[in-house]
């Protein structure tokens, strides 16, 4: 069970828990949403969430996720302390060629790959997050 | 419409254009779910969400969050980069003797009074959270 004392958790601490990239750690819940953190570098895979949207925080670094809208593609910076969603059924690929730390919000069981996605190379993990 | 363009949102923008305490403006929203940000400084209310987990992310300064859980009492400490989740249906009141700053993340429509609640003085807010 994720965080069974029910204390606060330091974010810092927790990111320094773990060196993995593309493979996001549940840190805490909220009703049926996790609170996940992720560290990232280089590229992730174009993918869609098609019944959910999907909530970024940028904790360190930057970010930055290509969007398919309309037929058209853009990509949005996020810097540090920056947030952004990107809405259900929206194609998106995020990257940092620097290096990031992200927290995320998401339904429980929401797949790091959604649920239509590019093949799936060795850098990223498939996984609908772990424990810390 | 919040955020209709869809661009990134800096946090530090979002928290430099209001002032009031103790009323949190909503910065997005994921699915039915509000992301706000709140400027705090002395005491809230006693009050408990019923149907609802509170996450809370400290973004700047300490916010203490008194409990009571099965008859007893006890206050958590959240320095600056800590989060916290209050489970539904337990009582709580935030406070912070020097000020802090917070996101918080809860279901669209949550009251930051709660469902039950002590007398609302006048520097606590009574709402759903007001726009950016």
């Amino acid at each position: 069970m994720i965080n069974e004392g029910n204390e606060p958790v330091n974010l810092r601490a927790a990111l320094d828990s773990f060196d993995a990239l593309w493979s996001p750690r549940i840190v805490t819940r909220v009703n049926d949403y996790d609170v996940r953190l992720a560290k990232v570098a280089g590229e992730h895979i174009w993918h869609v969430h098609e019944n959910t949207d999907e909530f970024f925080l940028v904790l360190a670094g930057e970010l930055r996720i290509a969007l398919r809208e309309r037929g058209e593609e853009r990509e949005v910076v996020l810097t540090k302390g920056s947030v952004f969603v990107v809405p259900r059924g929206t194609e998106h690929k995020p990257s940092s060629a620097e290096g990031a730390q992200l927290l995320l919000f998401e339904p429980r069981g929401t797949l790091t790959v959604g649920d239509r996605h590019d093949e799936v190379p060795d850098h990223v993990d498939a996984t609908t997050g772990h424990a810390l």
